[in-house]
C-alpha cells in the first residue's frame, strides 16, 4: 500500500470522511486511492477558496474536521483567505497539500514555492512529511492537531514521492482529549462580580452560543440582572423560538460604545474584550468604557458549558426560568425591498432547523432582531472578516447536514469572490437557497470612507466602490453554473421566490435587487 | 498632505501610473487620494487574483511595474497565486497592502494576520512602513525594488494610520539601473562551445525571446549549425511572419528528452537547464542527456541582447541571413473542432500585432507550430504553473496596450479560477477576445494520473477531474458579467465567432466546445 492510500485510510479510520478537493498532478495518487478506500466522500471545488470555506462550514456543523486537498503552494495560497476565516472561527481542518517529489524540489520547477512559509501564518500545525513511511503517522498527528479544542488548522505537506512510494498502511489516531475543565477560581470570581450588583455583561461566543450554553447564560443573566450579549461574530449561534436570544456587539463603533456604556464588568465566556473591527481616526479601539474590567470565565479551549453550569450553581440560577423567546415573528413583509422588510420576511419564512450562512454584510446587519422569533435555526457568521466565505460556508454546511435546509445570505461583492461554489452546490445537489443581495456596490466601504475621514469621494474613488457598469446578472450567473434562480424587485416577489427556493430540493438563488 | 496622498504622488512621480485594486476600509485614504492626484489610472478587480494577474500582464507589455492595492492579509493571500506566477515570470510589481493602524494590531481584531509572513515567500522586497512620514520614501524604495532587473515583487504594507496621518509629500524614486553588462568570459566560453562543432542548443527566454533577441540568436544558430529553442514557458515571445521562430521545450517528459537527446552543450540565455515540470516515478527530473553541459551566457539580470550581440560578433554571425519565417499560414480550418484545426484557424486569423495570453493548457499545447507564420504577435505564457492567470493576464495586457487586440486562449478549468476578470474587461471596455476551450474536464490531469502511475481511475477519482455535471455555460457566464459571446461547435462557427470577437472593440468570448 503506497503512502497516499495509507494516508487516506488513516483519515477514514480517524473519522475524517469528507475531503473538499482541488487536486493537481502531485495529488493524483491521493485521488486514485479514493477509489480503493471506502468511506471517504470527496467534493470538488473549482477554486480553492471554495474548498477551504466549505471545510470551515463542515466543521461548524459537525465539530469534526474535514480534509482539504490542495495543489502545491499556489493551491494553498488560493485557499488561505478562508483558512484565515476558519482559523478565527476556531474551526478544525486538515489541509493536505501536495508538493514536488523530495528529490525534485532542488530543480526549482515552475510550481516550486515555500509551502511551509505560506502555511505558517494561518496554521497551528505544519509539517512536510519526509517519506512514504511517515505519511500515515503524520496524517494521524494532523488529525489530532485539527481536533485540539476548540479546533485548529493543521497543514500536512505531502511530497509526491511520499504518496507513491510504499507506505505503512493506516496509522492510529489519538482520541480527542476532553475539553479542559473550567477553573474553580474563575467561576468564583465571575460569581462574585455578578453578586456585586455592578453593571455586568456576560459576553458569549463559541460553544456558549449553542442552545444549551445560551439557556444557561440566559438564566444566569436573568437571575443576576446582568446583561447577556454575543460577540460581533460567532461561529454557530443556535437561536429562534424557544431559545434564549442574544444580540451581538454592533459593528459600528459609535453604536457599540453606546451599547456598552456604563459597564463595570465583562464576564468572558470563550470571548475576548470587544474591540473595533477597524481603527478609525478619533475613535477608540477598545469598545468598553474606561475602567471596565474583563473576567475570563472560560477560555476558548475550556469547557464553556461546564463553566456556565458551575456559575449557574454558584449564583443559584439553575432553576431561574429561562428567558427564551416565545413570540412569533410578524408575517412576511410586502411592498418595497428594504433591509427591514427582508428581515421580517426571513423571520417569517425561515424553515424549522435551517442553517443560515450569513455574509450579507451591510444589507444583513439588522437581520438578527427580526429573526429572533423565527423557527429554531443555526446562524453562521464570518469570523475572520475576509469576504468570500458565505457561498463556500453554505456548501460545507449542506454537505455536513444533508437533511437540513441551508439559507445563504450573501452580498454581491462578497459573493463574487468565490462564486465557483454555486457549481459545487449544483454538482452535489446541495440543499442551499442563496439570497443574493445585489446593491451593486461595496456598500460597506461607502460608509467606511466617511468613517475614516477620507472626505467626499469623487468619481475615481467611487469607481472603486461601485459594482455597476456592468451590473452583474446574478440569475444568469447562477444558471450558467447549474443553479436555477429568480430575481426579486419587490417583497412580494422575494417572498414567492424564496419560498420556491425552500421548496426545491437542490440549490436555488434569489437575486434581491436593492 | 497625508501619507496616502504622499504615496500616490510618489507612485505617479515615479512612473507607476496604473493601479489594479480591490480595496477595503484600511485602503480608503489611498482610494480617496486618487481623486486628488492626476495621472493614476485605478482598475477595479472583483477578486485579488484578477488584480495581481493583471499587474503581471501589464508589466510584461510595458517593462514597467503597475501597483496593486490589496486589503490586509487575506486580500494579499487571494492575490498570491498570481504573484507566484509573476515572480516566476520575473515581472515587477508594487503591492500596496493595507493593514490595521499600528496601535490597533495589538487587539487582534478579526482581520489581523501576519501580512509580512504571507508576503515573504513570493516577494523580493517586503516592508511595513512605520509611520506616515516614511510611507512616501518606502514607496520609492518599493518602486526601485520592483524595477530591479529583470523585475521583482515588492510588497509595501501600509498601516491605516500611516495613510491618514500627515505625510511628507512625494519622495523621489531612484532611476532604474542599466542592465548588467554580460561577462566577456561567458561570451568567449559560449563562442568556444559553438566553434567546437559539438551538438549545442541555444536556450533562450526573458528578454532574449523578443524580436531583436531571437533575430540575433537565430543568426548565431544558423551560422554555427547550433539548435535554438525557448524554455517551456516564456514571459513574452515575439513571433510570427518576418521573425525568427523558436520551438519550446515540450511539457511531456518523454517528448522533451527525445527533443534534447544527443546534446553536449546548452548555452543559457536568461534560461536555466531544462527540468521536468513535475517529477514522475521512473522518469528523470533533468531533461538533458547525461554529461550535457550548461554554459551561462547571460543571467536573467544581465543584458541578454548585449550578450547575444557580443556572441554574434565573436562567431561572425552578424551578417548571417536571419532565418526568419517567411511563409504564410494555411487558411482557417473547417469541419470538426480539433486542437490542430483550432491551431490552423488561429494561425490564419490572428490579427497583426495581437497579444496572445495563453492558458489553453492541454488544448493549446500544439498551437505554436501552426501559428509560426501568423501575423506578427506577442505570446504570453503562464510562467509559474498556477492556473487562473490567463483572463487576468489578458486584462492587464489590454490595459497596457489599448491599441492592440488581446486574444486570450483559456481552458475551462483554469478560466473558472479567476472568471471575475471578465467583469473588469467589460467595465474598462478592454479589447480582449477570449477563446474558451470547454472540454469539461481538467484534461491535463487525466494524462497526469497515468503519468504518475496511479493506475486506471474509477468513478470517484474521475469525479475530481471532470468539470461536467453540470456543464458550465460559458456564454451565459460571460454575458452575466457583461461580456457578449457565442458558442462554437464546428470550425466554421469558430472562425465566424472569433472574427466577430476580433471585429468588436470591447471584450468578447467564444466558447469552443471540445
Amino acid at each position: 500500500m503506497n503512502g497516499a492510500e495509507s494516508l487516506v485510510r488513516t483519515l477514514v479510520g480517524g473519522g475524517v470522511n469528507v475531503c473538499f478537493a482541488n487536486p493537481g498532478t502531485s495529488e493524483m495518487h491521493f485521488v486514485a486511492a479514493l477509489d480503493r478506500v471506502e468511506g471517504m466522500r470527496c467534493v470538488l471545488g473549482l477554486f480553492e477558496g471554495v474548498v477551504t470555506g466549505a471545510a470551515d462550514g463542515y466543521f461548524r456543523m459537525t465539530d469534526n474536521p474535514a480534509a482539504t486537498l490542495l495543489h502545491l503552494g499556489p493551491g494553498l495560497a488560493n485557499g488561505l483567505a478562508n483558512i484565515h476565516n476558519a482559523n478565527k472561527a476556531m474551526s478544525g481542518m486538515v489541509n493536505i497539500v501536495g508538493d514536488h517529489a523530495t528529490y525534485h524540489r532542488q530543480y526549482d520547477a515552475p510550481l516550486t514555492s515555500d509551502i511551509e512559509g505560506l502555511a505558517r501564518p494561518n496554521s497551528h500545525w505544519v509539517k512536510t512529511s519526509p517519506s512514504a513511511k511517515t505519511v500515515a503517522a503524520d496524517g494521524a498527528l494532523a488529525i489530532a492537531a485539527a481536533r485540539t479544542r476548540p479546533g485548529q488548522i493543521a497543514t500536512l505537506i505531502l511530497p509526491a514521492d511520499t504518496a507513491w512510494n510504499e507506505g505503512t498502511g493506516p496509522a492510529p489516531v489519538a482520541p480527542q482529549a476532553a475539553p479542559k475543565a473550567p477553573s474553580a477560581d474563575a467561576v468564583e470570581a465571575a460569581a462574585r462580580v455578578l453578586r456585586s450588583g455592578e453593571p455586568t455583561l456576560i459576553l458569549v461566543t463559541g460553544r456558549a452560543v449553542r442552545e444549551d450554553g445560551l439557556d444557561l447564560a440566559g438564566r444566569i443573566a436573568a437571575r443576576c440582572e446582568a446583561r447577556l450579549m454575543a460577540q460581533g461574530s460567532n461561529a454557530r449561534t443556535q437561536r429562534g423560538r424557544g431559545r434564549v436570544a442574544v444580540e451581538r456587539i454592533p459593528y459600528v463603533v459609535d453604536q457599540a460604545t453606546k451599547v456598552l456604556a456604563g459597564l463595570k464588568h465583562v464576564i468572558l465566556v470563550g470571548s475576548k474584550m470587544p474591540v473595533a473591527f477597524f481603527a478609525y481616526p478619533d475613535k477608540p479601539s477598545v469598545l468598553t468604557p474606561e475602567g471596565c474590567e474583563g473576567h475570563v470565565l472560560a477560555r476558548p479551549d475550556e469547557d464553556a458549558i461546564a463553566a456556565l453550569e458551575a456559575l449557574a450553581d454558584a449564583v443559584g440560577a439553575r432553576n431561574t426560568p429561562s428567558p427564551a423567546v416565545n413570540g412569533k415573528p410578524a408575517g412576511p413583509a410586502t411592498g418595497a425591498i428594504t433591509s427591514d422588510a427582508l428581515g421580517a420576511s426571513l423571520g417569517a419564512l425561515l424553515p424549522e432547523n435551517a442553517i443560515v450562512a450569513d455574509e450579507a454584510v451591510t444589507t444583513g446587519r439588522g437581520f438578527f432582531a427580526p429573526t429572533r422569533a423565527a423557527a429554531p435555526h443555526d446562524w453562521l457568521s464570518n469570523m475572520g472578516g475576509s469576504i468570500g466565505l458565505g457561498l463556500p460556508l453554505a456548501t460545507g454546511a449542506a454537505v455536513a447536514c444533508p437533511d437540513r435546509k441551508v439559507v445563504c445570505l450573501e452580498g454581491d461583492g462578497s459573493g463574487m469572490y468565490t462564486v465557483q461554489a454555486l457549481w459545487t452546490q449544483a454538482r452535489e445537489g446541495l440543499d442551499v437557497t442563496t439570497v443574493l443581495f445585489s446593491n451593486r456596490s461595496y456598500q460597506i466601504l461607502k460608509g467606511e470612507l466617511a468613517n475614516v475621514g477620507a472626505g467626499n469621494p469623487g468619481r475615481k474613488a467611487l469607481d472603486m466602490l461601485d459594482l455597476g457598469r456592468p451590473d452583474i446578472d446574478w440569475v444568469g450567473l447562477a444558471k450558467s453554473l447549474g443553479v436555477p434562480g429568480a430575481r426579486a424587485t419587490t417583497m412580494e416577489e422575494f417572498n414567492r421566490h424564496f419560498a420556491a427556493g425552500l421548496a426545491a430540493s437542490g440549490p436555488y438563488l434569489v437575486e434581491v435587487v436593492i
